[in-house]
This record gives structure tokens, sequence and C-alpha cells, in this order.
């Protein structure tokens, strides 16, 4: 086993993070921090402007010397070979203006706005007025390993929901292979609590959090729209819900079979489809699929069984909300951009436990 | 708002507690140690026998001052008035003789023995021999929401299980009022970590634990045709996940709209259907059940949520695994048995955090 | 065993709790709810008057139909037995003015402001003006297993800290023998999150406390001197740590042996201190106290090890920071002020697990 | 910022761990993996022969190919540059004979037994005889920090304890400089579960160690004399705590000034002390050592505090006890004694949440 970081020869790619202090902005500098073919050129933030990076999160002294500056995204691609952006929805939309896609910078938007190709469907869910709609059409969908030659080609990209990222690519080679009905799908998420962000919210709070699971946003979540746009279903049942650890989601989805298919054949189906994708890991014997074997990983666990009494398929898949759901998506799509291996910086990057 | 503790004049209930030293049998020991009615005249242990009850578990010590003896279930029956079994499968159904039923002595059986009405299922699903096929027609469920008239009259109570206890109540009304499909329920269960009893194994060591889910016995967990029986389907899909917390479960349902229903219609199926229950608590608005709104009590609540867009129902229910599904409602059977207010000594029995 | 609920005929006890919508106050409300010989007549709060209390907290839905009102100490105290005050330092020495205890009402202060006997020493560490000066000498402070006698004559108690409870209780009868050093004792304290109160800072956000421990406010945390006056001695060293659990503090304390004492003499000089006291377990065997076992209860439990390479004594200690470190001690302190048993209502409510 | 991983040319250094599945076994699998210069030839099982490593840990992968192997040392070092045993005490000296030295690989053992230099002192503290007494002097005391020149010749390292790493790097700097009585020091520390190991004992059950905190181990803990001739005492106070997190320790020692310091100039001893040292940070401000900054890292975070009212400086340290307080340090042992940078392969090892 051997890592890749030096294996290429593009030059130091300078990088901006935008909302760099929350939680998914300070796991970029996490997984940026010590490659040495990336350089982190600014961290913006709104309400830390001035102060070290090292002193907001005591985590990265020694590793990161930068001070947070202020947003400025047209300067940033000026000065930048790729912008991240980790704002709330409503916000990316005004900040890549024309201007700043003119300067020929790539951008990674961490963000919903450009993840939903209908203006109506973004403004129904959201409750917001998109700003950038002629920039719809411009923006990839960022998911690796469904979109990786139009990723390559692309400038902005709109990085998948966590929830989304995980139901999604749960889904897709059940619907590629054509064995179950498209109308009767049922996702059951559980996210841990860094899914809300660093935002205070009484909900957020230690206490409330500790001890308890409960779903939230039913039948109304957000990433609802973007997994059915991503699969190409009408309407699907998506529930979210909130468990006491840092990190991680879980998504158990049930499928009715319309084609006998028995549990070798519908992981054979997973394997194939996911045949050249190095961070996808099908289980092999007939254990769940388990958010600690993905913790602060770039993987995607998953395995699918079979309830004959039923008909149907329950797939349980895996994911790091911050790495492969957020932050390291947003690198491994960087390096999808820059001609890299999509590997680059995201193999060591977790612990067990 | 009065306890009522001292309401009724039954004179002193003698129990014994078989298995007292695992944590369902601990939680009855909690339940009961307080009442001024009820005396605990055994606790009997395998590990334990001569050692006080509070050097086990230093929590009961000033409040209780049993010492662990040995198991003798015949003698327990002669010699109080009720006797809980707290045993893994397979040994309820050996101890519980007819000379133990004989001496006229009610039992309630926390365990999987008795509940399951066909040997054959018990035998399919739990892999040993039954050794009481001729009792099963004496136990009575003893889910009391539903039963409770049967409870009444019964010497044999066969304890529900955790999962079974809230699964069941969630989907009986939607049943009951005819107003979904019976062949496409899909029950997704998260449990806290007591729920797999104080063995030891690695799955339950804090550090596999902690900081993940996972899901299990994926279409095989012995509760799926508890449930099945219970509501007279034929099959369901049941999925249980383990979280990280000492106490709940949270059961998230779903079901197939047969009949158009509008959300308010369908709070007032649950309303209706559990009238007089008062462990029973529908909520109100849309938020979810939580099991840190019922940890320690004997509450189940519960919450109903439409889908329009796929016509489907989504029902949240919370209880407390070792009260509600199994301490507690053993007490609440106790209770009715006896001919007393089931809530009695049931009623200020949580922690809110 | 048998509650003590019902042995006594005062009447129906009215109450009001001001503040009751943070930690502490719904911990007095969870005691209080289930009394049959208290009346909870007002709740009030700063942020929810007019919206029913078991909406906040859903844990109280089918226990307490109470609607928050606004806060008016006077009115309460002129209508109520007793009012229990849970508020910010600073805020309720204006509150309890003459008029209130003209009123002859009972006052339970579980905050900070009549704690501290000097106002020079209040103002110093609370960095406040202390605006009832005239009423310090009129508060008794409320540690029930040092003050019983003087509680049980006073109108108006000072509740004691947390941290204070568990540090004075476990020093105490160490010096009380004057067998060590006052001079050279360390406080070494672990709280639970619920000790930070429900307010929204982002030190209490799940994230930040999960997975952590920290100390705080080192060498500067304001229960120092109530610890230092409670205790007699001019200066010592007081460590509270933040640990991840919702309730609980665990003292561990240092002492400098000054006669030679063998540890079974040190426990006995525990039991004889504390004889008369029923939350006091002095544990018997080897085992440091634990915040599992007090978990939800009124206990102070404690243990001494002996260091005979150093020649120090070290207690361990635990209690439930929102019980006798606050609701519960408040309560016991109620109930000793209104003739009951200082048990009452506080037997039955803790959880092991 | 760049990683250090290429910089040096020794070939590819063959390494067997041997207790490979233990958590500090599964630790250096994890900071072994996947660096270049390393290959991982044996791992070796008690338990798991020939089964897959990546099917014990399925977090491995796609990471690690290894079968577990039986347990061979004398093979291994004929066969490897450098062996890790991590194994219960008392295995390790009977495992590393002379004829294992012989071979001229390095070993570095992550276990007790070669810790203490006086087999008297040994035999006391761990109540089992030592084997091989004559070796004791041939090991080198793995403190990297400390004993930098001397590990760089060994060939033999005893890996110090995860508590004793966090103590002795506290004290050290204050002992050095003088300032501090020697026969005054007391050290509270807190450890996360992990440092229990992976063995199933029901203290360190999910529920056990949930929602609680207690001391253990009172006043015996066998750190301590590794401690105290690490630092030079004849004998000090170490109460280790069990805490309800993974990974982590932070130690609060506190010491009674013989000097007058302030806290600058305290805090200018650490540094100085520590001026080489990467893995040391001295805290700028007024905030605590927490372990969440130092998660999967090797870093050792510090800050002193003064308490002028009882003359005492107060020391907060945090570590990752399975990195720099078992495999982290393992590894900076290991780069030293080949002659790499001592932080090769240990910069970007941790998560923050």
């Amino acid at each position: 086993m051997v890592i890749t970081f030096l294996r290429y020869n593009y030059g130091m790619i300078k990088t901006a993070i935008v909302g760099s202090t929350g939680y998914s902005g300070q796991e970029l500098v996490r997984l940026l921090a010590l490659r040495n073919d990336v350089e982190i050129k600014f961290l913006s933030s709104q309400s830390y402007v001035g102060k070290k990076y090292s002193d907001i999160y005591p985590f990265f002294k020694g590793l990161v010397s930068n001070v947070c500056v202020e947003q400025d995204v047209l300067k940033f691609a000026k000065e930048c070979d790729v912008v991240f952006l980790a704002l709330p929805h409503g916000i990316a939309s005004k900040e890549i203006t024309r201007e700043v896609l003119a300067t020929g910078c790539k951008i990674i938007d961490l963000g919903a706005d450009f993840r939903l190709k209908s203006r109506a469907i973004y403004e129904k869910w959201y409750g917001v007025e998109h700003h950038g709609e002629e920039l719809l059409k411009n923006a990839v969908y960022g998911l690796c390993e469904l979109n990786r030659d139009e990723i390559k080609g692309a400038q902005l990209i709109a990085n998948p929901g966590c929830y989304a990222t995980c139901s999604i690519m749960s889904a897709a080679p059940l619907l590629d292979a054509g064995i179950v009905r498209a109308d009767n799908i049922i996702i059951d998420a559980k996210s841990g609590v860094s899914g809300a962000g660093r935002t205070l919210t009484a909900d957020s709070l230690y206490c409330e959090c500790n001890e308890n699971i409960k779903a939230y946003k039913l039948a109304s979540h957000r990433h609802t729209p973007e997994i059915e746009q991503a699969l190409g279903v009408d309407a699907l049942m998506f529930t979210p819900h909130l468990i006491p650890v840092n990190r991680g989601i879980l998504a158990t989805s049930y499928y009715e079979l319309t084609h006998k298919v028995n549990v070798d054949e519908a992981k054979r189906i997973y394997k194939e489809f996911y045949k050249d994708c190095y961070f996808v890991r099908v289980i092999e014997g007939d254990e769940s699929a388990e958010i600690k074997n993905v913790k602060g990983t770039n993987f995607f666990d998953v395995n699918v069984f079979m309830d004959e009494r039923t008909n149907k398929l329950i797939v349980t898949a895996a994911i790091d909300n911050l790495v492969k759901g957020a932050a390291g998506q947003a690198i491994q799509n960087m390096n999808l951009m820059f001609g890299l291996d999509e590997k680059t910086g995201l193999e060591a990057t977790g612990v067990y436990l």
C-alpha cells in the first residue's frame, strides 16, 4: 500500500476556503493542510476575520498558520486555482457571479445552490429566491462515482449533500439494473450531529442530543429532490434522523423487487456498478455497514440483504458526512478536475475508534 | 397531579424476580423497590448467590436490602403472589411447569418463550426446542393497551419484547382502521445498547458501540413473527439498529395508504384507538417522537406524518426498552392482574436528561 | 422499603418556580410534579410566557398541565407557601426584596446571590454588584447535612452550588476530625454538561463536548469561596472539568494527613459525621464513587482511600448535579422547612443506566 | 506545510506487529499502513490466525491485505527490521530472548515489561515474576522528548505507558527547573475507555461506561513507579479515572512552588524545555488542554496555570492514549532508531471531531 501524494506534477494548487470555520470548512482544512501539492492561500470567515485559524481550532496548531481573512470570492478566484465554498444555502448563488467564473478559477460549492437543475424545485424546497439561475446549466453535480468524466472537465461543481451522497449511491445500482420498482423506495437515514453544523441552536446542545434519537423534517427534507433528480425517480420517501455521534451517516433503504434475484446476484450488481471505484467497499459477509468503519475516511461502505418473506431488498450504507458527504468528496472532485488520481490525499484520513 | 400508590387495599403483594441481576431484572427492582404495597421477597441470580444485591448494583444501596438467592421457581411460586422471570429464551419454558402453575401464583415471563402461539414458528425463529407447548394456550400476551381485559384474568403473562411493543403499538391503529396495506409495512427500529443485556460480548463494548450505528439481524430478528402475530399480518419487514444510548427505542414505520386521509384524521385514529390509555401520548405538533421524552418512563410516544408525494404514512414512536419494553410493562401487567390502577408505581419513574 | 409521601398532614404546599424552563427548573418540576402534598401553582419563564410547559418539555406531557406565566416574585410570594428561584446570579438579589419576605413566604434560591456572607467576596468573584446586602444575614446556607437545624427555622435559603455541595461534603468530616492540614486541600472535580445550563454557547454544543474533556476556570471558579466559607479554610485549590455526560459530578479530593490514621478509621469518621444522614452513603469496599450510582437521585456517595507512600488521603465523592446539587437539595430544604421527613418525594427518583 | 514521508532513503522498513488485533495493535496498523517506506510483513494474533485482518477490522478493507499469522517472535526478528510487541505484561519478557536480540532486529515493546529498571519494583507492582532481568539494562525508555539521543542508538525500546507519557511530560520541565517541591506532586488523570483494551470485562461494557465517571486503582496504579522513575522522585500521588470517550487522556497535575514565578515564566520553562519538540504544543492563552485537540494525533498539548492564593501551579496536559500514549510514540521511536525525521508518517493522523 503506497500513498499517492507525490505522483503527479501539476505544481502547487492554490486554494481558498470560503466559510472555513464551520465544520465542513475545518474538514477541508484538515484534509488539505498536509498535502505538499496544495497551498491554502485564503481561509475566510464571517466572525473571525484577523484571528489565527489555529486559535479558533487549536487542533490545527502547528499544522496551519493561516489568519482568517474577509470573504472576497472574486479576489480569491483571481489568485487561486480553486475556491471551495462552504456557506449556508442562498449565499453561494450570489457570490458565484459571471465575473468570478470569468477568472477561469475552478469553483467547488459545498452548499445546495447549484445542485438542483430546476430553479422552481429549488425555490419550492429551499424557500428562497435563486440568484444564479443562468449558471445552473454550468454546474456539474459532483458525485464522483456517477459523474466522473463530466467532473473532469467542469469549472463549477455542485458538491452533493451528505444524505444525498449516501442515498444516491445506495440506490443507483439497483435502479440501473432495473430490478426494483422506482416508485416504492424508502430511505431511512441516520446522521451524526455535525451534520447540523456549528450554528448555535438548542437542538444541537449536548444535553439535548445525548442519549436521544429523533426523526426530523419528515417528508420534507431538502435532500429529497436532490436524491430524486440524481436517481431519475419521481418521488421517494426520505426520512432523516439525528443520532448522538459526531460524524457519520447510515442509510437503510428498502426496495421492492420486480425481478427475482438472490443476495449474491444483488451484491454482484453493486460490485459491477462500482467496479472502478476505490472508495466504494461492498461488504462480503452479512454484516451491516457501520459508521465506525468509515469514520474520518472518504469510503462508502455498502451491503445488500434479501428478505424473501416480503420480496424486498434492504441496503445498508455508511459514509462520513464530513468527508465523503462534504469535504472529502469536494477534494475528490478537485483531484479529478486537476487530473490527479482521485484518491490523492484521501487515503490515510480516518480513525477506527 | 396526585400519585396513586396508596389508593387500594390488597395488602402486600409478595414478589420474586428470577434473573434479577440482568438489566431488565435491575429495572424491575428499581420500579418495585419503593412501592409500599409490594414486597420483594426473592431476588435470584446464577452468578451472585449469597451476595447482597446492593453490592452488585451499588445504585440500590439504602433502597434494597435483599441478598441474592438460588433460583427455585417452584419455591418462589409457593411463597409469593407473583413471580417475574427475566431469563434468556428457552429457560422459562422449562422452569414454568404445571407444578408451578398449580400453586396459583401469577407468573410474568419477560422472556420470549410464551409469546408465540405456534411452537413451530418459535422453534424456527429461536432455533431451540420448546419445552412447554401445552402451556402456550394458557399464556396471555401482555401488551396491556391491546389485551387489557384478558390480562386481568390471566395467570401466565408473556410480556412482549421491547421492539415488538413499540412496533405493534405503532401499527395497530392503522391496521384496525383499515386504511393501509397489510402487505407493505416496513419498520425501521433503533435501540439503545441495554437491549443487548449485560452479557459480555465484543459487540457491547464501549469502544465498539460509541460513535457508531449499525443495523443487525437484517430480515431475521426474532421479534418479527411476534409483531406479525399481534398485528395479524402475514409478513412485514423489520430492521433493528444499534445506537449509542443506554436506553430507548425509536421505531420509524412506513405504510402505504389504501384510503385517502389527512394527517389530522390519522392522528384522530391514534387518539381514538388509545383513548383510555394513560401511557400513550399522541404528539400534537409535527415533532417526531424522541427517546429522551420517555426515558425511564412507561410512556409510548407516537406521532404520524403524511407524505402526499408517495402516498405513504410515516409513524415515529418511542419507548424506553427497559420500562414499557420490559420491566414497566411487566408491572403494568401485574397491576392489572391484581386489580390495581395500571399506572400504580409507574408515574414518577423517569428523567428528562 | 416504604415511601414516606403521605406521612404528615400539612395540607397542600403551594409552590412557584421562577426560571422554570432551565435545567434546574425542569428538575424541580420533575421532582415536585407527582407529589400529592405539593401544588405547582406558578411556573414562570422569560422566553415562554403563555406556552404550555409540556410543549417546551414534552417529557412532562400527561404529568404537568401548567402554562408558563410572567415572572412576578411578589405575587408568587403572596399566593404560595414557598417560591423556588432558579435564576442567573445577580438577579435573585434584586427580586427577593423586603416586601417579598414580608409576605412570610419561604424562599429557596438556587442561585449564588445569598450563598456568600461577605458582599465584598461576592462582588470580587462574581464581578457584579450585590443588591440585597441587608438580607445576607437572613439567608441560611442550605446544605442540609451540615445545617439541618438552622434550615428548619429559616425563611430564606441559599441553596448550595453543585460543585460546592459535593466538595464541602467530601472535606467536612476530615476537617472536623482535625486529621488533615487545612492549607493543602486540592479538589479536582468533574461535571456533566447540564451544569452549564441550557444557555446557547458553542462550548455546550454536542460536537464540542462529545469525545472531549477539559478543565476550565482554573484557579478562578466561583464555587471556590463558597467551599472555603463552608469549610472555614482560608484558601484551597478547586479545579472543575467538563465531561461528556448529561448529569453528575465526581469530586476527587486530596488531603495531607497530620495524624496517622488507617483507612478504616477514616471511613469511620465519615460514617460518624453523617450518621443521621439518609442521603449519604459511605462505600464499604475499595471502589470509587461513580456518578452512575447516584444518577437522578439525591444521594451523596463517598469513599476514602489512603496513600501511605505520600501520607495523603484521597476522597472520591459523587452527586447528581441537578438533584443533590440543585433541585433535590432544594426540595430537601423545603421538606425540612415544612416539618416533613427530609426524604419525602426524594426516594424513587433515579435510574441506574 | 509539507509532509515529510518521502524525504529519506532507507529503503523499505520491514515490520511485524505482535498482538496486532488489540486496540494498540490496530493503531499501529493504522499509522503504518499507508507509509510507502514501511512494509507490514507480519500481523500476529492469538485468536485470529488465518483470518484476514480486514475481516476483523473492516475499517482496514482496501488498506491492509495481511492475513493474521501465528506469533513467532524469533522468526519475525529474523525477517524484519523492527518488531512491535503489543502484549499483556509478563509476556514480552518471555518472548524477547537473547536469541531474538541476537538477530539484530530492533524491538519496540509497547507493554510494561522493560519500563522499570528494578526487577523488584516491577514484581511488587505487577505481581508477576520477571523473566528477562538480564535484558533490563539493554532497554531504553522510549519517551522520545526526554531520551531522544539514547533512543537513536537503541535496539530494545520500552515504549512508555499512556498515563506515564502524559504525566512525565507534564511534570518534567518544572522539576528540571527546580521550582516545585518533588514530594508534593498530585496527578489526577482521566482516560478514555480504549485504555482498557479490547478485553471482555463488564467494566468495559457500553452501558457501564456511558454516562459515568469513576476513579480506579487509587494509590495503586502500575504507572505510578514508572512516572516516579522517569522523574526521579521518591513518591507521588497518581489517580486514574475512566471517562466515557473512546480516546484520550487529560492529566491535571498540581505542584507546590518553592520559588516565586509568574505564569509567563512558567510557560517559558515549558517552551524552553521542549524547544526542539515538534509534538509538544504549549498553549498560549488561558485555555485548558483538551483531548479533542489531540485526537488521533501524536501531539502533547500542555498549559500551566498559577494559583497565587494557594501558591500552587496547575498543569493540564492532553494526549491521545493510542497515539502519543502507545502506537504513535512507538513509531516516533522507530523513526528515531532508523535515522528518520521523528515526525515521519505522524503528521496527518487525527480528526478534530
